[in-house]
This record gives C-alpha cells, structure tokens and sequence, in this order.
C-alpha cells in the first residue's frame, strides 16, 4: 500500500466535529496515508477563496498528493463530485469551480496540460450512508481514503469535459490601460491580494500607476513588507505572484474597509 | 511497537504551547505514535460541547484509536483522570462528564455494551512532576503516550464503574408531545445543534411540529442546506443526527442571537 | 533517511496558504518527515510571544526534533537566516531573538551550554526562487526538509555568536524588592501570562507580596485555577513556571484589559 500523502482544505473552521470526522474515515480506510490540513479557514461558502488557496499551495508537494478541497454550498443538491488529475497530483472536490485556478497554475512541465477530470458516481468509494449536509465525510473524505489505498482513478467514474469553471476570476479591461479586479482575500496581516498577477501586469514594476481601492489610491511599489513606512500603504508583488495592498507591520485591510469581493481598479500609464 | 493512531480533543484553543507541549510529550514516550488533532476549539470549560465533539468523531476512527479529551474545569481539584475503552477504542480523560455521549453513542455491534473504565494511578504512566494546572501535559498525554507503545490498561489503575456522567444531555418532558432542550453549540457556518436526536423524534419527519428558540418558531423541516430560500430558519437532521436550526447559508445563532447552553422547545402534534 | 521529526511555530495563522505552503515544500524534499503544528497564531510580529511559545514547548520533544520558528517582521531586510543546535535539538528561524527563551531554558543537563548558531548561507538548502515576502515558504521549511533528510549543519553555513537576544524579557529592578515586569501573553483562558519566573521569584510562595497590573492589585498566591473563588483574581505560579494573573473560569485579561506588552509591577516584602 503506498504511504500517500493527503492534504484537507475546507470552509468548516477548526471548532465542529467535521474535521475530525473526515480524518477518522480516511483512518479507517488507508491507516498508512499521512494527512495535512492546508486550512479550514477558508470563508465560509467562498469558493474563490478556497480556489486560490489550493492553487498557491499544491505545487509545493510532491507528485502524488491527494488534495481534498470542500468548500461546498450546494452540498446535498446535484452538483457533482469530482475527482481531477493535474501536474501529477490528485484533486478531489464539489463541481463548483473551487479547481479552477489550481488548473489555470499548474506549474511548468504541466503547463497547458488539461486536467483529466472524473465525476466520482461509484458508490463503493462513499460511505454507506451519505448524509444530505456533510460530504467533506460521506464522499469526499472516502474517495481520497480509496484513492491512497490504491484505487485506480478510472473506477471512480468518467471523464467529462463540462466541468465547472469560476467566472471572473480574471481582471477585466475598462478602458486602455485601465482594469477592474477584485479582492481575493485579505491575509492574516492585513494584506489585500488582488486578482492583478505579476506575469499580467508587470508594467507596473517600470511604468507610474495608481491603484484605487476602498477611498485609496495607491502609487508606490514596494520590493519588501518592510521597505515601506511603517502604516504606509503600498502594493507589492505578494509570494503567491498576485498583486497585495500591503501597509507595512499594520492592516491595509483595516485601514481600506476592504474585504474579499471588494472591487480594485489598476491604471498604467504608459509612455 | 504498534503504529497507534492518538487524537486529541480538547478546550486549549491553538494559541498557546499547550497542544505544542502535548504533542512533544507523546512524541518523546511513543515516537512512532501519529497525532491527529480533532479540535483544540471546545468553548473553554464547555464539557457538554465536548462530550458531542468526540461522540461524534470516534465512531469514524479504526479500532485500538486512543482518544485523549481534555475539558477540564476541575484541574488540580481531586477529580480522577480515566482510561476507558469502549467500542474497540480507548479514551483518556477527567472524569466530569466528558465521555459520557461517546459511551451513549457507541455504535453498533458495541451498542449497549459498558465501557471498561479505569482511575489511572500508576504514577509511571505520568511526568515525574505533575503541575496543578496542566494536567494535559502532565497526565493525559503521557498516559495516551504509554498505552501507545504497549502497556496494558490493568497496568493504568483499577476498574470503576462510579465514573461521573453529564446529567440533563437529553431533553426533558414538559407535557405530552412537548419536551425542553437545549442548545449544545453553534457550527462554524451558525447551524444551531440541538440535543433532540432524529431516532428520537423521528415523528416530526411526517407530523407538523413548532420549534421554538430564542424569540422565534420555526416549522418548517428541510432536507439539506440549500433546500430552503437563502436566509430562511428550518430545522434539518444535521449530519451528527440531531436536530439543527438552519439558516441557509446565514448564521441562524446570529439571527435567533442564541447559543451553547440556549433553551429551545419542541412540540409535535399527534393526529 | 532518518525519520525526523519538524515542528512549526508561526505567526502565519491558519486562514492563509502559507502554512500548507511550508508543508508542502518539506514534504517535497523530505518525504518521510513528520511535522507537527506548535501554534500558528503567535501574535502578528510578537518576537517575545514566539519566543515563549518555543521555549515552553521545546523541551518536551524528543533529542533530534527540528524546530522551524517564524516570526519574522524583517522578512525582505538584511536580518539573516540562523540553524542553531540546542540541548540536543535543532532550531531554524530568522535571527531576531526569538530563539532567545528556548536557549536561556535549556533543560538540565543542557543548562548553561552555549547553543551551537549558524548563519544559513548556502543557497542549495532554499528554493530557486527566494521571494522577498516569505522565507518561511522559499528558506526555512527547505532548510528544516534538508536538515531531516540528512544533511550536516556545518553544510548550512558558519558558526556565529553575535546572533541577536531580545532586550527587556527578564524583569528590572525598580527598588528593593520592587520589580517591573511584562505580559508576555493572554492564553487561550484570559489567565495573564507574566516575565516573572518562580524560580527567580520564589519568595512570594512565603511572603506577603502586592502585584499591580492595569488598576488592580492582587496580594492573593493560589495553587491550582479552582482553588480561587469563580471569578477571583489571583497569582498563580503557571504550567510554564512564570507566575500568572488568573480568575477563575473567567478571563483575567478582559478583567484587567490588560493584554502582550502590558507592565506588571512586583513587590515582595522581606521581614
């Protein structure tokens, strides 16, 4: 049996019993995979946000790596269950878009590689009752046990295509050199990441600009936390790649009145 | 040595040493023990909560799992500290209560079978200095430590069968079809857990029932989450099996402004 | 490859997808590490929390364990990257004291040994692509997974000794037998946590004593949380060994709206 690894990303927070519950029924069924939990802090509900958190933290394990990602509204409705191979890592989630960007970022050699995405419909790899409100435990949790235990991803069920992507993900263009994104989420500094990544707009790093969130605008760069002011509000180019509003050893969450979902307009002038 | 299976369930929250220190202690006595945190959120002093927390989280561990749950108002007083088996699992404990649902719930074939329970008193089986304060550290984690690595529970201390149970966990009879419970806790998404169980009042499935808490009635029964109207009350037989008070996708502990401890009223009518 | 054991302790929190970020990167190079979470929610930039935090855990983990400690607010700046070697285990962070307590507390027979500190300088143990803003992620997890799967501390880079102690963590002496001290932190449980030792303070076991911190003062010792009536401010010499404000079953902290970094002032009278 190979001794998988199995990481846990979910929106049930730290306090209830569903942690714990997942945990033991991956136990129970592959006693040998090791599990870490990536967080279960995401926003309740927030599918962006769990989407992003994923994304920046899967190319970091090695190959083989089961996530479990549950961030799940429509749990107990028709939405389905899938199970994703991508970048040579395995994805197991709800049909709501939460993979998109782990697809979109997949790392170079996998880069422009489609996922294989299946829906998972074999009852074998469920528990045997499921319960209308928590599959994170009932589906979720015992497909990941399979998969470690050495269950092959084609007897879950079929590929598909249609899966769902999240919309606006992606900043859109207002005007010439003027875009519109939003807030992914704020970190536990303070700090606002944007949707703006680097890669995109790294005219930014040569050209003037303003950044307008909350009543702000914004038209320092900075390299470091600690190269601005302290309190002084600045973007830089976070480690996740996406552009953070950051003030320096203070909240720039506070200090805006911005949250995830709050909008953000990027201007560059350009020569 | 065997490979056993530790979790831990306690009110220390994870912004202290406290679960660091836990960790390293069973660490050092059973180093090939693995450690899954339940949760360290138990509302402080909340043994009832606890109690649920690990009842509903057990029956999903494999057999020989040893669970160590520490809610412990009493430390340094003359409570004893357990160590119980029951449905193929130990559980390591002080003796206020704290087990008492997850004996309830054991589930089938062990249903209606008593735990084994013993007083630990061999001081082997503890640090060499026992603080007042932190008997987690000092007595628990050593103790789930040894038995990891292969002593026998008769080692611990003797059999008793006066260990304390929580009184008033299930709801009590106020007229005919009319009964008082209470409120165990708020979810993290604010779902309200009640302690009426579903095998228990599985007539409200099929007759009409007002549900009363806080300042509000509820009489609507939904099948999942997202079956009622965003933001509207019903009552749904939550994963755990007891009946929750549900506000899709909002917080109903926020709108009924109610929570552990909370009164609430069922009443079922009868043809 | 030896199995060694990481721990983590952070300022990270756990909402964020740096934690899963460092866990990845250590699995990647070292795949049969076990890490276990300490805390992830010292204080945002608290150096002195951090620094508690490690000390009092520390001891209780086997020889050999590898503590990664973050708590880094010059992230980005010159402040260099330390390995040190400490009664028997091994200690990665960033060189700004917060590794100061846990060599101060060496337990016996380690006491007094000065710890072995190194700078890590050798760019094979990072990541390709060191950012500005997260070296727990691209130097320290790599660092920690380098040094699991068996790579020499001399590898990492040279001896030092000017590594940086924090200022200000013991208490100063204001008079004869008058102190001023600090809160070092308020646990989960609002019991004040204070830079007074027992060790160093022992007299207040036998002697009258006054301890004054917001507008109170408290001239009560008890032994064990419940020994004081419900709600009663008391001194209580803590699991860690600092003498701690207390109420019992109630919060200290919100009592005295005292919190890190608050003064303490100790006066013991001799006869």
């Amino acid at each position: 049996m190979p001794n998988r690894l199995i990481t846990l990303t979910t929106d049930f927070g730290t306090s209830d019993y569903f942690v714990g519950a997942m945990k033991g029924v991956i136990a129970s069924i592959a006693p040998a995979a090791r599990v870490l939990d990536i967080t279960h802090e995401v926003a309740p509900y927030n599918i962006l946000e769990g989407a992003f958190t994923i994304s920046e933290t899967a190319a970091y394990f090695p190959k083989g790596t089961i996530h479990v990602v549950v961030v799940d509204p429509g749990v107990g409705s028709e939405r389905r269950a899938l199970l994703a191979e991508s970048a040579g890592q395995f994805f197991i989630a709800p049909d709501n878009g939460v993979l998109t960007l782990a697809f979109q970022n997949a790392p170079h050699p996998y880069k422009n590689r489609p996922p294989k995405v299946r829906v998972i419909t074999n009852p074998k790899f469920a528990l045997k009752d499921v319960s209308r409100t928590f599959h994170g435990r009932d589906i979720f949790a015992p497909a990941a046990g399979h998969l470690a235990r050495g269950a092959k991803p084609a007897q879950f069920g079929k590929l598909i295509s249609d899966y769902i992507r999240i919309e606006g993900a992606e900043p859109t263009e207002l005007a010439d050199n003027r875009w519109r994104g939003t807030i992914i989420k704020a970190d536990r500094f303070g700090n606002l990441i944007t949707n703006f990544h680097i890669d995109d707009f790294f005219a930014i790093k040569t050209n003037p600009f303003t950044m307008r969130a909350g009543s702000v605008v914004i038209r320092r760069l900075a390299l470091t936390f600690s190269d601005a002011e302290r309190g002084e509000l600045a973007v830089i180019a976070g480690s996740s790649g996406y552009l953070e509003i950051s003030a320096n050893q203070a909240s720039a969450a506070r200090e805006l009145g911005c949250g995830p979902g709050s909008p953000v307009e990027l201007e560059i002038e350009v020569a």
